[in-house]
């Protein structure tokens, strides 16, 4: 195998041994695993050549690129693990017709800092992207952090290239607003997170880049004030906002611990911190007026001032400046750092309905002490989206106890109307969930379009789908 | 066959004979066809009752829903015609939720019609949506005329109901924003025609209504300067355009000698006449101002009497008053009404990137003569989407002729990086131009799939997929 994989992508891009010993877990950490050999191919072509040998050979191919998933859906035993990594070419960016054409090696905030360059915004983000790439983002069809105002990450895709697990060559490349011409493989494969094909380039959506941003943290009583905030604010802005984000107590104070250096967002402490952010692209909004600020700022403010008035809002800093900003962003986007601060963890990314976030956090933390006295917890969330981080310290290190907390999680989350995989998806840490949790027909389906294009079982294999 | 659906379904729910005169073509009147029978099934559990009687008898079933389809896709001979028009309920608004909860056979306008009453709007609209209902809005993954602003049918969903091919019920009614558990099986239903299974109920987002519209027709020196406006329109009001739709001087024409009591939109004729639609949200933009017009209006102004200044716009009209926006959007919608009045016709609904509408035009019409010297053509277009129905009235009345159009059709539209099917979806009509232009290894796929879910092949056959 070894010598076939030599000759097909040369010696230097078969990694095996002592080579490999960066790729032998996942940047989490709870996952360690011994690939057979790492493949580094440098295009399409040679993707395909190693999928049809090991389609051949019925050997099991794992694709990987930022590997900074937090489900375990690279885990790669025994697995050819194939690395996305030199495939990272930006092929163009072309701002009339709002598009980046690019391979699925490229790394998110390369990305960032070249649509930036043109005034537009390839708008996903979240804490990971100086190291996550585009094929992880699209095969896990990756959230993020203004999800509220751009979608996922399939929002942002118009065409895929993709090789299935054939070995074939699927060219979608759409740069095209309408396409209905068949089934649409393209959401199929996203999210699909590697088990039906590799995606290996992409036609993403690019965005006006918002000309005036205007960024607080704010202290609110409760989540219901919160969500007050976010109407307000959506309403003076004409659904301008980009992000907002819930950071409880536990979180300031878990960020202070890891980062001493870190500064508190405000001089008292609450119990219910948001960080938002609003975006403006009309020129009306964004330019600066007499007092020095934008409209859009002062749509913010003036929302704030009112809120505060009423007691509403218990304080609140707004930023003045890029620095300023950037430390409240830096704040939230940690978020992994600081939940993956203990071991073990009991992982859980849910989504519930935005105005049941609160009833989620109740629910969960009544049930919490029958199932380990001394747990722990660290949230964060996507309020906007109704995505919660809600990351157990187990005291206990007893697997059973671990699935309990995850089943119990799921039991609130499912009698909300939520999902228990909102946007890391399944790899290998939610597969106990799907089997429990997931429509029983939806899984058949699944399996059958799974057995249908991977007839082998050879991409990916162990990953989304329960046995 | 009939005894045992009437077993399910009652005796007045299964017509045959004389009771489905009006089953045996579709909108259209190019196709024609004599269905088996017409089942009326009144709730999820008799459609699934059907469907797992057809599968077990191998009963080809075509499910039907307003019939108002372009492309053959509900031709159903000997096959039981399902129709979802008993299950026509709007189950729930929930305006906090932005969200409606709906039966596929629910009339597209009658949807409208209650979300606006709760300030809300399905943004989704096209001119047949008097009779279109849900269900085939889902299957064909819909577009229309605000696809620019708020996406296609596809991005308007947030879960489905289904019976796929085995009679089983698929519930996937999530009403998240965020739900990454498994492979994307909504988005694979969604404009597959119903081939894969039967969309029986579906969460749908809302958004809010627009407080302020401004409407307007205006005629330009050519295309390019078309795409000025809208681009400096989009820049003006943060991209706030709803609509931007091309007709050029053979539509008008055709328009006025279909409906003789309607109106030119000048009183001079012009080429390329545009109808542009911004919608806002924000108080800003919306408070009438002691002018008597609202902000979002005067942007609009604004932008046309500039552009009127240097010679690229040649005449504009602006709606004052409900009465005009109507009028204007009326010559719009009876599209269909207009490119059918002549029969047979050769109908293309292609999209190209939207700087080559041009050129697509251009190409295509210096190549009909030597096809069909006599040919006539109607264009209408969503230009905004870069998509074109370009509709050719032959004299040959060969079908073989007819093709030789559509290939030439395809020639350029693939050319050109474009799609010979951008939101009509393939039906039967399109088959032809699936064999000959889409990607094969896709096709291939679609095929395994299309067996894996449906293995006796007995939901809508002969649709979709070529042989």
């Amino acid at each position: 195998m070894i010598e076939q994989l030599r000759a097909i992508l040369g010696d230097d891009h078969v990694l095996t041994g002592q080579q490999i010993a960066r790729w032998t877990q996942d940047w989490t950490g709870a996952y360690h695993f011994q690939p057979l050999a790492v493949v580094r191919p440098a295009n399409t072509e040679q993707v395909s050549a190693v999928v049809k040998l090991a389609n051949r050979t019925g050997t099991p191919i794992v694709p990987v690129s930022g590997n900074t998933g937090l489900t375990g859906g690279t885990r790669a035993d025994g697995a050819v693990m194939l690395s996305l990594d030199r495939m990272n070419a930006i092929r163009d960016i072309r701002p009339d017709a709002r598009i980046a054409i690019v391979e699925a090696g490229v790394i998110l905030s390369t990305l960032h800092d070249a649509t930036e360059a043109q005034d537009l915004i390839f708008p996903l983000t979240f804490g990971a992207k100086g190291s996550a790439m585009i094929g992880g983002c699209l095969s896990t069809n990756a959230g993020g952090s203004n999800v509220l105002r751009y979608g996922n990450t399939r929002d942002l895709v118009l065409g895929i290239e993709a090789v299935l697990p054939t070995g074939e060559v699927m060219t979608l490349m759409s740069e095209l607003h309408k396409d209905n011409s068949g089934y649409n493989l393209k959401h199929l494969l996203i999210g699909a997170e590697g088990t039906l094909g590799i995606i290996t380039a992409a036609v993403l959506k690019l965005h006006t880049k918002p000309r005036a941003y205007a960024t607080a943290m704010v202290a609110v009583p409760s989540l219901n004030d919160a969500l007050t905030l976010l109407n307000r604010l959506q309403e003076a802005t004409g659904g301008g906002v980009e992000a907002f984000e819930y950071m409880p107590r536990a979180y300031i104070e878990g960020h202070l611990a890891k980062f001493p250096d870190a500064r508190a967002p405000f001089d008292q402490t609450f119990d219910v911190n948001i960080l938002v952010e609003v975006g403006a692209t009309a020129p009306r909004d964004c330019t600066v007026g007499p007092d020095g600020q934008t409209p859009v700022a002062s749509y913010l403010e003036e929302v704030l001032a009112d809120m505060f008035e009423n007691g509403s809002i218990l304080d609140a800093v707004v930023a003045h400046n890029h620095a300023q900003r950037a430390e409240m962003w830096q704040r939230r986007e940690v978020a992994a750092e600081i939940a993956l601060a203990h071991s073990p963890i009991v992982n859980n990314d849910i989504a519930v309905p935005i105005d049941k976030v609160a009833l989620f956090l109740e629910q969960i933390e009544a049930r919490m002490p029958a199932l380990d006295a001394g747990a722990t917890a660290i949230t964060v969330a996507h309020l906007g989206d109704g995505n919660v981080h809600y990351t157990v310290w187990p005291t206990s290190l007893d697997p059973v106890v671990h699935d309990a907390i995850m089943e119990a999680v799921e039991d609130v989350v499912l009698e909300l109307g939520g999902s228990f995989s909102a946007e890391h998806g399944i790899g290998t840490s939610k597969l106990p969930s799907m089997r429990r949790r997931k429509n029983p027909v939806a899984l058949m389906a699944m399996r059958a379009i799974k057995t249908a294009l991977d007839p082998n079982g050879i991409l990916n294999p162990g990953k989304v789908l329960p046995d």
